[in-house]
């Protein structure tokens, strides 16, 4: 069996999972300057992580690169691609039309991901009825047919932390099988069989404002 | 010397730093719920990671568990806390006050962390002098002389894409030292002595995505 046939099969990590996004962004980019090989050491650099990681990495799908010749950055590319399943189709609803529902809304980042938004929801008549784009605000009261009727894949949750869960399983329930949770809580449906990513936006912040505070004590500590 | 001493000049690598904020919600969480002990099996399962690698992370900084008695929760608690610096206050501003830039005004996470938002700003006469809470939407010709004067650390950039680079720099000028940015662009200041975090919120749609696909994948190959 070749390195490639291996590949479909093999098991890759999360953690790797979870940077392919990333390697998948830096190596669009080079193609788009027309940069076709790379190597690991430049990506490395450009994506501010260590070379030796890249290699590790890579080496998980088959990106076997050449003694000073560095990497085939479309086949990576495209492997990476195939990885992530950027070719395939999902369709979603937005629970939550606050201002991050809004802005989600209006982001071009679910077309980019082959990601339609079929629907918007919420429980306020302040909002129901309103268009945003092409669409107009539902009542959360009708989510459930909603999403059957039009088999959703993906619910993305911009509702308040306390609503979350129960509106997850009444999701779930209608067949909800990917929640992008942006309410600040980590949603677990144990009884469910579907995927979540929990977004804390927050975490980021706090790791900038470690960065600030260590560069303060450091330079306290120059100061004495 | 003991741990704890040594703790403090210890070098922590980034990818632990990274995870430190989510020990923090979830150790935080526990003391809400007056769980004073928890060991690295059950800390493990609620976090949805490995018991060694919760092991191994919180030996970085004086987290050793006693055999049979766990983790003591609200020391490990007070550490992660002081090597995030959430003691620390800092100051920040919004550049750009489309849907984004007001979900972010708005979101209590600023005030969980410390940041206090100290100015918005916006280049569009339709938003400039409105009032976001207790704020007025600036003019973005007014940024660096409020930056200077009100001693801002940290610029939370909501601003398309083109923009973020020249307005970078700008606040950089003006003594900016942390970026939190929002505009889908891999920011990069090597000439300025910042630091930035620069998310992508597509990201975790992809990974999202990418589990979707594989169970896919998974249920086409059961079926042949």
């Amino acid at each position: 069996m070749s390195k490639t046939e291996q590949n479909g099969e093999k098991q890759i990590s999360s953690a790797v999972i979870r940077r392919l996004p990333r390697y998948f962004r830096y190596l669009r980019e080079l193609i788009r300057n027309n940069i076709m090989r790379i190597s690991s050491k430049d990506l490395a650099e450009k994506m501010n992580v260590t070379a030796s990681l890249i290699r590790q990495d890579l080496n998980c799908f088959g990106g076997f690169g050449q003694q000073g010749y560095g990497y085939n950055v479309k086949y990576l590319y495209n492997e990476i691609s195939t990885i992530l399943g950027v070719d395939k189709h999902y369709s979603a609803v937005i629970i939550g039309m606050g201002n991050l529902g809004h802005a989600l809304a209006n982001n071009p980042l679910f077309e980019k991901r082959n990601v339609a938004i079929k629907g918007l929801f919420d429980v306020s008549d302040n909002v129901i009825g309103k268009k945003v784009g092409e669409l107009t605000i539902m009542d959360m009261a009708n989510v459930t047919d909603f999403c059957r009727e039009n088999k959703i894949d993906i619910a993305v949750l911009t509702l308040p932390k306390p609503e979350a869960p129960a509106a997850a399983k009444l999701l779930a329930k209608a067949g909800v099988r990917g929640f992008w949770n942006f309410s600040n809580m980590e949603l677990s449906l144990p009884e469910y069989s579907v995927k979540i990513e929990n977004i804390h936006l927050g975490d980021t912040l706090m790791t900038l404002c470690y960065e600030l505070a260590k560069e303060d004590n450091e330079s306290e500590k120059d100061e004495i």
